[in-house]
């Protein structure tokens, strides 16, 4: 009985690294098309997070099923409670990687967003699959370090984010609103991306140290 | 010991409607101070957001002790569970009348919007007030008809966030490019408070009913 319920934990871990894999593939494939405006690559994105929801419904019911069945307690109690709370975040993360490919097929074949805010968008990028990749990495190996890296990332996209701002609303005149509206809602879209990640970060320190407290400010912009 | 286990139950369930209730609070609040440009009433949203936060992770607490010291099945467990995935939407829901509420402060004494989108946000505030309303009660009575209410609210706020989109998209020449992005930002923090009830209505609907499979789409907007 006991073998059987941690074979049922690995599980839950395995699979929650798997949705982690999947994100990533989905923000490569997303930040990519949207800087090359390549819509197939786009339309793979969007067909694809379909599947993210299934295995995050299918974790759910997992860990439920495990909840009902097995009655976990102490750090084994705390795997499931935090495998249901990161599924959550995964799921939105593959959600708003698929905002990012709508929008490159929605203004194909134009770009989505003027010249000289793609370095901008490039960076964004580049730290969102970074972020994916290191905590697809922590979930893996439970290193609290990556967790601390996730939140310095995060805090560059924040930056980035903010910048984008200033740089819009600098350019007063010539500027096209539809470029305008788009880059507002990408950047919107990237930011929120490495947000999530910090929050399922917070939420693996949880299970390491049973502390909680952390929770609350999920969404340090306000 | 069970009378104990349903006392705690039932403390769960009236932890979440008091949650519920800040929130419709904070959403009033933030939508008549965007409205009116009334910078108090946007800090009160913004001062209560913490508020908002330490009861969510409080709830949380209660939850993972019930689900360590009580092992609930079924129905029970469902609760438990419900209530763990309902805290998380509640507290952005909070953090979202809280971005509404920055974007007020941020641009003071000048409106957040031009006059001639007053009316479609003045529509989509009381549209979420009333979700936010309608959520409390769903809470409260379970009355899963509710739930079928809230998504019709949030499909009147979709189409609402759709014609933002149109009419800033339609005024090329003369538009103010903070307007635009104040505008785009604001319209989309309204839709997503209302796909979070959305979100929590599908939950209850999986404690009444046991099917967790409308968990996916969550965010129909894709």
């Amino acid at each position: 009985m006991r073998e059987v319920f941690h074979q049922s934990l690995e599980e839950v871990q395995s699979r929650l690294v798997e949705i982690a894999e999947m994100v990533t593939v989905a923000i490569e494939k997303a930040t990519k098309a949207f800087s090359t405006s390549d819509v197939a690559l786009a339309e793979e994105v969007i067909a694809g997070d379909d599947l993210i929801d299934e295995r995050s419904v299918s974790l759910d019911e997992l860990a439920i099923e495990i909840l009902a069945m097995q009655q976990p307690v102490a750090r084994d109690l705390r795997i499931v409670v935090t495998a249901l709370r990161a599924s959550a975040s995964l799921e939105r993360m593959g959600d708003l990687a698929e905002h990012i490919a709508q929008l490159t097929r929605l203004r194909y074949p134009e770009r989505v967003i003027p010249a000289d805010l793609m370095p901008t968008f490039a960076r964004m990028g580049e730290l969102d699959v970074d972020v994916a990749r290191q905590l697809t990495e922590l979930l893996r190996t439970e290193d609290l370090v990556i967790a601390e890296s996730i939140r310095n990332a995060d805090d560059e996209v924040d930056e980035l984010h903010a910048s984008v701002f200033d740089k819009v609303l600098g350019a007063r005149t010539s500027e096209d609103v539809t470029a305008v509206v788009d880059a507002t809602l990408a950047s919107r879209y990237h930011e929120r991306f490495a947000d999530h990640a910090v929050g399922v970060a917070k939420k693996m320190i949880y299970l390491a140290t049973g502390d909680w407290t952390s929770h609350g400010d999920e969404d340090p912009e306000g």
